[in-house]
């Protein structure tokens, strides 16, 4: 085992070709590998300049935790999403005082706002391969769950002593499955505040209509500034805190990109699945996606039924219904595309090709034995119960259930050193556990909430017995036939007398002992506690279950990496919310026969879509300057307009929102902000023909300040070059 | 007066330009106007042999009245769209033998079936100018009404005496407003068979939901065949007659067209109003258009929710609905195109030109006087009384009253000499007439024809007393308070008592006295006799206004051409179903900001849009073939597959479908069949960024026909090149 995880399986091949030109997540340490495609693709940079992390370009490049983005100013001032800064600006806006309508421009640095509660600015400061030292003491023979706990312990460990340094946050990721691990550690600065942002009506322009969609004219940027203490280091919010000075930052190009140009996009996509085996494949999109959605479907209705348009509910809602319709347009692509295109063949293939190839190379063969089959048999076994999983999944979705699980959880963690906790329940998560318990009320209406919960524990109660949570069905009085009415007063009965809706109820619960739980006579307290064992059981299973695919991953991953080595094909991780690069040209594509989405769109395209209504409601000033065509230096001749958004075939996912687009010569050319529609398969399958990217130029960004909003202390700030 | 009429304005000029490139539906003797435009666009052939009506191509071009088709054989095989032989293939249709279904496919001239009733090819054999006719004593004094009844005199007997010789079809038309009056001459055939069609699932793919749209892939065609007597002559369907053999057919190019390449239509376009003025094009695009659509999607709500899906009914009205959702959209996107454009604001600025251009040139000045001004005035006068008037169109529309009332304006004409009736109430106009009796009960539902009637008169009563018809309100009882309650019962007592829904009982009045009709206790043909003066004396008055137009519509077009003429620009009449050449190339558009509609669609887009519901439910042999790359001799190496639709920027409108689409050496590459979404504004404005014709390719053609249906009979007797 030992040999098989040994890190000279990634060793720097020179000039090893990618999997597909423009396909890749890469780590900035594998750049060197496809030094020869960068240059070829246009890079102007020293690719091997992009592998230190805190020099320029890497070094500008910031994590806002789920979102990316970068220093454009010596002050520390950071460009991001507009839909990555929302919640800032949501939570600076009064019915009076909209911010989110009126777009917000702090003047000077005494106007900046504080952002939102949580908002984090991470700068990744080192990248350490620890793969040998979480391996060290592993051994073929252990159990799943001996070496899920092994590695626990040894990430806990590595965790624990990188946060030694105060100010700093630390993890351990594992690449390819646990082939590798590194230690990331990460600058965690505090004070963000919220600098400027367009109207919604430019920075949201399209809304839901346009999610995913091109041609695209959104102004989805914003502009954060991160603060530290005097002495340069993190600190909490405070007056005298002073803004952070980041060692580089980039130059912004005023002109935005050509056609055919040479991009890069630096980030930290969340999670892609493009080395899942073909059973895994076949599963997800034939099975799981389809299945899932005739759920989300009805999971909508219910929401939709219960809290009608216009009532506080639905706008309690909002969010959720937005997320719920996001997943159901995203899964409803995925499945298209799957049925349109060969992906499940070619994985198949791909199988039969590593495992002719294995044959063919006794040395490979033995050093990878039956990897492949292995994996194979395992996912196989790891999906037999998803059926069942799935309709348990409604009723563990509930909040209030939810919640007083969590808080006996930690009780029953609190118990343990720290060391020993299940991680998410350690002195370093609970400032984010009761940050979660005080936005339950945000987002939660109390009939809504039964509704789903009634209609989810009857389809539960379809199961089997066997199938079934016993504790949970005697608490909640279920018995073999599953009586509705009794069960749905239970429900309202439960609903009316816990006390977990109150906020200082559940936050006081943080710290109280399992003696204290074990007493209390609230319903879902109780119902927690009566489940506890019986859960705990289930998911140690679980973790036995991924302790094996910590062992046979890996393996896999390996006959894989040797495979496309032998070919001189470079492979990249799948994308786990780590600093990536990827880069691409600008480029159109064809969505369909006899159509083909050019790379560009203008202002002119962005007034023709203008309703007057949401979401195309364009400022009354951007549609006068469209008009007459005030574009000041931002005029693009080829487009005879400004350049609004962009089209290019980087490689990126949710997580990517926000990052930085750089040009040849690592200048700020816009903001990576969504894919197509065509694209969003692209989380399992690459598609050089499909795969696109959707970015704000910064031509565009640039003319909304200087024209539209009057940015222009802050272009002052800026480095703008042309 | 006399002077104005001259056809010296048309003159042909030496290399005049068009208004704008390939924009224009030229009648064929302008084409050597025009002769460099259409070298340079890269016609290969003389452009003035395309001014011979009865010599190669121009021989082969046809009319089906209504739709265009061509000769593709010495054995008068004739090519047209699927749409335009769609009646026929449905009148051989059984339940049990579904040829709209299955397709047909005569194997042989015995298979071959006759046409529906009515069905017809004309030749046009002459073309000749009669403006010096009709006008000779014309003067300018000369009343509407007068100045009305002179022309139509004229019209009737140049018609009369040309229709002379038996076997032809004869009319007088009139170009630019009456500037020009040509008679035109026609061999009207009236054996016409069905020769094939592929199933609708390949000739209607896509149906309404694709109807104006693109990407496309419809195989829009089918063959008719044209027979006559032994002697060559027309002659009514007999087992003894004979194939046409025309003098000129078209050869077939089997590869057809590539990007670029020139391409002209020659066909029969039905209307534009290319030459309105600024007050119509508010009036039609700010009123007309808005208000009257407002009005279909009532029609359409009444019919829907009295025939509801699934009723006998609902088949009656299907071809209706489907008439009136395709003037809901014609008219949405003219709105949608008016607003995002600028058509008026052109209109008005060529008025402001014109005048003037008048101005600065004195001696036009003094020969067209104060057209520009005195057609305004009239076209303000006129359109004063819309509103009322399309409220009576409601009423209007109903079939029993207009069938009642045709009837017995019949029987008023009749009484006449045939030379003095009415056109329309002339012995050639008979058969049309039993024909349409016939047509009836087809289309009718006595529910919803109720339905209708009670609801548009009902708005109707809404006029004040002064602006209704007396008579009517007379006859049904309408007082000056609409009593729905006891309008409703009267029309439910008068379709209860009505003999006219019978076939025999319409047919029967033909040919009756007005004594008849005025003895008759059916209610329908009392309301006609009761209204028919009140009724005739408003067409009189329309008359008068009708004639006052075709004393200034000239006038005012005289003008133009001469402005334009100033120019050396050529101008094109307006469409009016009468034989044109239209030319241009091979190419996309933009349909919008960041989206270009690439020129061609493909086998592979086809396969694509295939759901296995109509209207996308391909036929399996087309999927199969597609799939394993059978394109046979018909594939296009530029985009790896068969090209199935094109796009060209030819100028053409209703009418001209089935039109050939040939190339610069006269061969046949296709059918033009429809245009897309954002050439509908076309009938008003022809925009050479927007405009796109969309066509069937001969080359999917000729793939269905050998790989798919099997017609090698047929493609045997065309002359076939590459």
């Amino acid at each position: 085992m030992k040999k098989l995880l040994s890190v000279a399986a990634l060793s720097a091949v020179a000039a090893a070709s990618p999997l597909m030109a423009d396909e890749g997540m890469w780590q900035p340490n594998q750049l060197p590998q496809i030094e020869d495609q960068l240059k070829e693709a246009g890079l102007k940079i020293d690719p091997s300049s992009l592998t230190k992390l805190t020099e320029f370009p890497m070094g500008a490049v910031i994590s806002l935790g789920g979102c990316t983005a970068s220093f454009l100013s010596p002050k520390g001032l950071v460009a991001t999403n507009h839909h990555c800064a929302y919640g800032s600006i949501q939570f600076n806006s009064t019915a009076e005082n909209n911010l989110l309508e009126k777009g917000f421009l702090a003047k000077d640095f005494s106007q900046e706002l504080a952002a939102a509660p949580g908002s984090r600015v991470y700068v990744t400061t080192e990248v350490t391969n620890v793969t040998d030292t979480i391996n060290d003491g592993l051994n073929e023979d252990m159990s799943g769950m001996d070496r899920y706990k092994f590695v626990e312990k040894k990430e806990k460990s590595l965790v624990s002593d990188c946060e030694a340094e105060e100010g700093y946050r630390c993890n351990v990721y594992s690449f390819h499955g646990g082939l590798e691990y590194y230690l990331i550690k990460q600058m965690e600065i505090r004070d963000v505040r919220l600098v400027y942002a367009p109207s919604s009506h430019i920075g949201k322009y399209g809304g839901d209509v346009d999610n995913w969609m091109w041609p695209r004219h959104t102004g989805d940027f914003a502009f954060y500034r991160a603060y530290v203490g005097k002495d340069g280091k993190p600190a909490d919010f405070s007056k005298d805190n002073v803004p952070y000075e980041p060692e580089h930052f980039l130059k912004v190009n005023a002109d935005g990109v050509a056609k055919g140009d040479f991009v890069m996009v630096t980030g930290y996509p969340g999670r892609t699945n493009r080395y899942r085996t073909s059973a895994e494949v076949e599963n997800q999109f034939e099975w799981r996606y389809p299945t899932f959605r005739g759920i989300l479907h009805k999971y909508i209705d219910i929401i939709e039924e219960n809290a009608p348009e216009g009532s506080d509910a639905r706008v309690k809602y909002a969010s959720t219904l937005a997320g719920l319709n996001n997943a159901e347009k995203n899964w409803g692509s995925m499945i298209k595309s799957y049925a349109k295109g060969d992906l499940l063949e070619r994985r198949q293939q791909l199988e039969a090709d590593l495992e002719a190839w294995l044959l063919d190379n006794p040395g490979m063969k033995e050093k990878h034995g039956d990897a492949v089959a292995e994996l194979d048999a395992l996912v196989k076994a790891d999906l037999k119960d998803q059926a069942v999983e799935l309709k348990k999944w409604g009723m563990s979705r509930d909040t209030l259930s939810g919640t007083a699980a969590q808080l006996y959880r930690l009780a029953i963690e609190t118990q343990k050193p720290d060391a020993e906790r299940e991680p998410g329940y350690q002195e370093r998560d609970i400032t984010r556990i009761k940050e979660g318990l005080k936005r339950m009320n945000r987002r939660w209406d109390a009939e809504v909430e039964k509704a789903l919960y009634k209609h989810f524990v009857a389809e539960y109660a379809k199961l089997p017995a066997e199938d079934r949570i016993k504790s949970y069905d005697q608490y909640m009085g279920i018995s073999k036939t599953f009586d509705a009415e009794a069960f749905n007063a239970k429900v309202d009965k439960m609903f009316e007398e816990t006390e977990l809706t109150d906020q200082d109820v559940r936050l006081n619960w943080v710290g109280k002992s399992v003696e204290a739980f074990k007493k209390s006579d609230d319903p879902f307290i109780q119902l927690a506690v009566a489940t506890y064992d019986e859960n705990h059981k289930k998911e140690l299973e679980d973790k036995e279950q991924s302790g094996k695919f910590k062992k046979l991953r890996p393996q896999y991953m390996a006959a894989i990496i040797d495979y496309y080595k032998s070919q001189d094909k470079a492979v990249y991780a799948d994308a786990n919310s780590t600093l990536r690069v990827t880069y691409g040209n600008v480029k159109g594509y064809s969505p369909k026969d006899g159509m083909f989405a050019t790379p560009f769109t203008t202002l002119e395209g962005l007034a023709a879509k203008h309703t007057g209504e949401e979401p195309f409601n364009s400022p009354a000033k951007q549609l006068e300057l469209t008009k007459s065509k005030q574009y000041g230096e931002y005029k693009d001749d080829a487009l005879n307009s400004v350049q609004v958004n962009y089209l290019t075939t980087v490689d990126t996912t949710g997580g990517n929102s926000g990052s930085p687009t750089m040009n040849a010569n690592a200048e700020f050319v816009g903001l990576l902000f969504d894919g197509v529609y065509e694209s969003i398969i692209g989380d399992w399958d690459y598609n050089p023909n499909l795969n696109r990217s959707i970015h704000v130029s910064s031509a565009y960004m640039l003319w909304v300040m200087e024209h539209v909003d009057g940015a222009s202390n802050l272009i002052k700030e800026m480095k703008i070059v042309r």
